[in-house]
């Protein structure tokens, strides 16, 4: 598909000369009763929770590259031609893959205690038998880091900093180092294996998982999550002050190479079919969960969104609405960059504007932009809209999302529907990011919000550059 | 230490004739002062807290018969002789023991779904190799009741019956039979297994165990409970109205005759040492969690009870302050029946009045008594000093506890403490029953209700039979 859209984007730049005139155009009031009227029947609208209720009943975990993810394909492209999507398609994605096989952790001593425990995503198995060593406790990455070798060598790590709950997420990256570094941070001081806190800020013995990965350049080490309760109970026990030992099991598969798929559905536009409006989420989940609000919340919101336009609107928009299904996002946004490199000489000429539900299912309550001086006045439109869904304008400006962001990052304006994440990282990751968590209340309000920005993003006639 | 007991309450029955004159009698003033200095003093006292966290850091999960159980008559011991109690026992707890091996559950058709879910205590294994065969739902054990014998027969049970959450618990009993007795009726229509909805009110991927029991007259089938989302995610396959398969395994071990025990501390009485009020709540735990608030809260508040009283108070109480930790609560309230069959004498003349604490760490809001008429008025006493902490004199009838109340049907006047228990069934049974659940306020806000009760109770001169 990628030629024809190529060749399309090629003629439309022609028609992108216009545009810092057209930029200057009010949106049409004819343009504000439509997005009002989608307004209005999203918030009576269950179909996002419904093909919610869908993916995670019918297909439940689906990692990149698993069994589940080949459904989880299958299932995306039968959603969008039984919706009446006007094209569907998938873009193959090649990474490697990893599995999950069992995991364990035991307190040896000075007490017995079993721990609760997950390995990170990529960790390699520990040796056959397991490990029994003792452990050694450092409060933060900075502390390993800091760390003399002879403290390490020869020792499991546990690393036990806290991750902050905020609405914005914003506590997340920080934390995450631990994640993303502590194994190599280790084998570089002849550390066995490293046990990190959760990454998330509930209090249940259900461990986040999450990517980590190896920079290569020193021996691999085995990687893990201890729930938030046990992490809690390892501290209490090392305040005693004696030497602590555990025994910590770990076996993983290495899968090699994979193909996986980004899954492709378009509302065609009436005026400019070639130039898209690209709105998504990831389908691929971590293997914990039934990936309910990371990211099947986004996938359905996104989908329901264009249908919603497409049932509620006579005509179909000037624009095309391009929904995108993401493959592999969770193991590094891998299909969001292949999509972005594969795209790249056409991103600049057709791909409008972009924006990614990727952050649970709770309720927008800000809007973001990283558009043209011109086009801001259709972004303060949108937000004006969305006020009485409880949503403001905000001033920092977009990222465009995990996936979307990597688009963006090709030349494609970007907006930012920001959610209420001040409960998602209880979720993330864990066994527990299941339907139940999921508001259908908070979900109809994100729909039209969503609807409100897709449908005036692909009906507004001016360049968002 | 039984026979000493005894003769003393033998003796103590003549004292007790003089008791209705005693009961008109006030609480004094001195004994109101008193009361008043342990409140202020435990709501600064963290002394539950503090055994609370040595018990679940210290000893963890404690199922009745294990290794851990026997380290936490260990510890209990210890714990009441390093407080500087009087006298420190145990007193011989029999029974069977039990353990859990390994559970797992799939739905293989229409759908692969991983479900989590956790053996009932007492359930036999399931066959070698597991069972792989159709499940069938039933939305209540009296449906089940109502089945044919054609409708389950060769055939796994589900029963999605769902638990009320009340500040009081009473959403547990009638929603408990279908773990009580799943299994049996299961069996006696052919049915291979029985799959329950886990008797809890939390919306989280960690199935609730407890003790489940055959009739003996039916072949024993295997009995496990589904988390709760587990649950909805099965009713929700059950809707597409296709036959579910399931792949079914459950290990568990007959550990054969075991011996734990009550273990007893005491401070001795300095009129009355034979009369003796009772307080306690059960030292065992389920082997998921580490019992924190079931009912590691009950044993340290307990504990902290007496151990404040003696610390705060120059003389001790006129009676004695005996402080229970029973064992073997969780399969059948076993400590608290051997207890009390076997002090089944002396209990009506030495036993003058207790309580329990075995409903989690939640605070106390009411105060309910099944005393005599004529000493109703020291419990108004007693609810009138925990008035500022936010108790209620309440109307009802105590029912003394699960344990207590074994030994109040021998003979003892009890009152209840009521907690609020909206969020107990929650944790209650789970492998999240851990300290980061305690609100060390709560506790200390217990000890302060608790101190008043006990210190008054054994302070009184009067009779509350």
């Amino acid at each position: 598909m990628r030629k024809p859209i190529f060749m399309a984007g090629a003629i439309a730049a022609s028609v992108f000369s216009l545009s810092p005139m057209l930029s200057a155009q009010e949106v049409s009031e004819k343009t504000i009763e439509n997005a009002k009227t989608l307004r209005a029947a999203a918030l009576r609208d269950n179909s996002a929770y419904d093909i919610l209720e869908s993916l995670t009943t019918e297909v439940g975990p689906r990692p990149a590259g698993s069994e589940a993810d080949k459904l989880a394909i299958k299932w995306g492209i039968e959603k969008f031609k039984s919706l009446g999507f006007d094209k569907v398609w998938t873009e193959p994605v090649k990474h490697t893959g990893w599995a999950r096989v069992l995991e364990s952790a035991v307190v040896k001593s000075p007490f017995v205690q079993p721990l609760q425990i997950t390995a990170l995503g990529g960790s390699v198995s520990t040796p056959e038998g397991g490990l029994d060593a003792e452990i050694v406790h450092f409060n933060s990455f900075e502390d390993l880091q800091a760390a003399e070798r002879s403290e390490v060598e020869g020792k499991i790590v546990f690393i036990s900093n806290r991750m902050a709950r905020t609405r914005d997420g914003s506590g997340y990256g920080p934390a995450n180092i631990a994640r993303r570094s502590g194994a190599d941070e280790t084998a570089r001081k002849g550390g066995l294996a490293v046990l990190i806190r959760s990454i998330g800020t509930d209090s249940h013995r259900l461990p986040h998982t999450g990517q980590m990965a190896y920079a290569g350049d020193v021996e691999k080490v085995p990687a893990a999550a201890l729930s938030n309760p046990d992490a809690d109970l390892l501290e209490r026990i090392f305040k005693r002050g004696k030497p602590v030992k555990i025994s910590l099991r770990v076996e993983t598969k290495d899968l090699g190479p994979i193909e996986t798929a980004n899954v492709i559905g378009e509302i065609t536009g009436r005026e400019k079919p070639d130039e898209v409006v690209v709105i998504g989420g990831h389908l691929d989940s971590w293997d914990l969960g039934t990936g309910a609000i990371d990211d099947g919340a986004g996938v359905a919101l996104t989908v329901a969104t264009a249908d919603l336009i497409k049932r509620t609107i006579k005509e179909r928009p000037r624009r095309t609405i391009r929904v995108i299904m993401f493959g592999a996002e969770e193991v590094g946004l891998v299909g969001a960059r292949q999509y972005a490199e594969a795209h790249k000489d056409e991103i600049p000429n057709t791909h409008i504007i972009g924006a990614e539900s990727d952050f649970g299912a709770g309720k927008i309550w800000a809007l973001a932009s990283k558009v043209s001086t011109n086009s801001q006045h259709v972004i303060d439109k949108m937000a004006q809209l969305m006020g009485p869904l409880g949503v403001i304008r905000a001033e920092v400006e977009a990222g465009g999302g995990p996936d979307v962001g990597r688009i963006g990052d090709k030349g494609m304006p970007v907006v930012d529907l920001k959610q209420d994440g001040t409960d998602y990282f209880d979720l993330h990751h864990t066994a527990d990011d299941t339907l139940d968590k999921v508001d259908p209340e908070a979900l109809r309000q994100n729909l039209a919000a969503w609807s409100i920005f897709a449908y005036i993003a692909a009906e507004w006639p001016g360049d968002f550059r």
